[in-house]
């Protein structure tokens, strides 16, 4: 199949045009049926592009003429989305011109306009934020919500859970993936009204489901690979990964001063560099950039803010994988199977008035 | 002074006995004015002691017919709280026979029992468990609540952060600590209603409080020393810890697998060990240990399950300095003043209805 193209919001970022389209262009080396629609402002794109020739028969330029800055409230942004570039691509996924988004831009922005936009799928009340996150086992976790919405009932909970691990199966090409709730205990008692719901509804369900439900989880344990999916409301999963992050730049900065602390550090830190340098590839966040809205009728990837080219052509190759699979398919599918979703194409299933499909359905018209 | 003696429930724990009573001779060979009454098994404690005879001046033994366990549920456990190591522990504070307790065992039933027997003190709906971080910065974080309370309000939240300023006064010596709430965001309109209330009522009683109130901070910036106490809720304060806790057992890990990748790396791993022995050292949790309730008419640590006697050493270090600087009283005066406490000795501050006292006072009866 031929892959659609992907629309950049060549404006977001810390960066800027530079890095987004240097990012485009190293995915498209990596993979050379990448096609894009660079979205922004015209004179900037083209003068980035002028340093990757193997982005010209590649790529068309949409100009938009206003940009989202990173500290922008959300509403006001939405009230300018038509005329700025992070609206502009996503629009051009809900026209169908663009088969994803990605932006480095303002999250709460992007949330807001691919919301209104392109509209939650039929069975699910609001979409998700999940990331890929390294651990010690062989397949990265798949974790979500990691902000977009921060308060969350059980039924949010379940179905972050189908949606997860319907990504996971993606991502990881596991048949059926352990999907656990992100709690401060195991034991049944422990956590939220909530969660604790959330858990009976999903061990209700099992047979409907297409991945293992396995219990709670404590935040120790993300990395050890005892679970595929970790789901969680966004507040908490917002302030697990940011633990993870800050607690591992502590460690590294620890061990940079130690091997700062004496001559003969400094010479281990010298032999050992190969070593160091594979744990510094390991932990490199722009390893696993591309963090990916879950519910919408599109896709939507978040690249970080301060992703280098290496982590936007990684959140390209992310949003690639999502089209090809057809992710979107894939979780409106499963929602049906587990009789939380709306009807869908090839289907008699119905949500038999479990979870009533969504008011605002696929074709829903956004702002 | 002389120092009350510490009540040493010797049961709890993963490693039990020896490991509780040889951190409290090791506790005593640091500073020999620590006195103990040993709360548990008497033969076993005896048996212990048999290696220490730093111990014997300074112990008393006091038996318990029975033992909390780890996976015992806090109701259950508050049943025969009299007759177990641990509740006899907490009631020997009670009865003024022990100036504070410490235990490695359950937390849930720890946090009950000291609850029912001690009760809170004046101005504080709800006790919180805080611990010492290490940082970047020269002086440890507080951080509360870790995980006793699952929801708290704003009123929770504000009280949290008169305790835990109180309590970072006394541990790291800074007169003015800086005191954060942890969300997701640093904008105002960032996480829960009960954070933004909290965040408007620490402002506007600003003149009031013996601190600095300095915003929102996220779970990245923990180890920065930005911030000496993180004031959040018990379930996201839970999850913090324990994120921060995987994630440098996660990068160490890590590290140890790239060190055992080559012979080069071998040889590194040798030629700079004092540089990974110094990190070792830092992340020790047993250099951390010792998590304390606040709130409570007395004062009742939690030493880690896990933790071996240097860890146990700790705890009784850091309960020691909280009799030595009367944390109890210097919380009372920090809430009166702020005007949210109750009346506290030579002070003619009244609550002044802001924040009627509690019930529950210093008299009370306990179970």
């Amino acid at each position: 199949m031929s892959l659609p193209r992907i629309a950049i919001d060549a404006m977001g970022g810390d960066e800027g045009v530079r890095v987004m389209i240097e990012g485009a262009a190293l995915a498209r080396r990596r993979h050379d049926r990448f096609k894009f629609l660079l979205v922004g402002d015209e004179e900037r794109i083209k003068s980035a592009l002028d340093s990757h020739p193997n982005m010209r028969g590649a790529s068309e330029i949409l100009h938009a003429p206003e940009t989202v800055s990173g500290d922008e409230k959300p509403t006001q942004a939405l009230r300018r989305a038509r005329r700025t570039s992070m609206g502009m691509a996503i629009d051009a996924v809900k026209k169908g011109e663009a088969g994803a988004a990605v932006s480095s831009g303002n999250t709460g922005a992007l949330m807001a306009m691919a919301k209104l936009s392109l509209r939650t799928m039929p069975g699910i009340d609001r979409p998700a934020l999940a990331a890929l996150l390294p651990t010690m086992g062989d397949t990265d976790l798949v974790m979500l919500d990691l902000g977009a919405n921060t308060e969350c009932d059980a039924r949010n909970l379940v179905q972050f859970a189908i949606m997860g691990a319907a990504y996971s199966r993606i991502a990881t090409s596991l048949p059926e993936p352990t999907v656990r709730l992100l709690n401060i205990g195991t034991e049944e008692i422990k956590g939220t009204e909530s969660i604790r719901d959330a858990a009976e509804q999903l061990r209700a369900a099992q047979e409907q489901l297409a991945f293992s439900f396995g219990g709670f989880i404590e935040a120790d344990k993300l990395s050890r690979g005892s679970a595929d999916v970790v789901v969680t409301d966004g507040f908490s999963g917002n302030i697990a990964l940011k633990a993870v992050e800050g607690a591992a730049r502590f460690v590294t900065d620890l061990l940079k001063d130690a091997f700062q602390s004496s001559l003969r550090s400094k010479i281990g830190f010298l032999v050992s560099r190969p070593a160091t340098e594979l744990l510094k590839h390991h932990l490199d966040p722009n390893n696993h950039n591309g963090a990916v809205f879950l519910g919408l009728n599109g896709v939507v990837v978040k690249s970080h803010g301060s992703a280098n080219a290496k982590g936007v052509a990684n959140a390209v190759a992310v949003t690639a994988r999502m089209l090809e699979e057809d992710l979107i398919e894939r979780i409106k599918a499963d929602l049906a199977e587990s009789g939380y979703g709306g009807p869908v194409k090839n289907s008699t299933n119905t949500t038999a008035g479990k979870t009533p499909a969504s008011a605002e359905g696929a074709g829903a018209e956004g702002a």
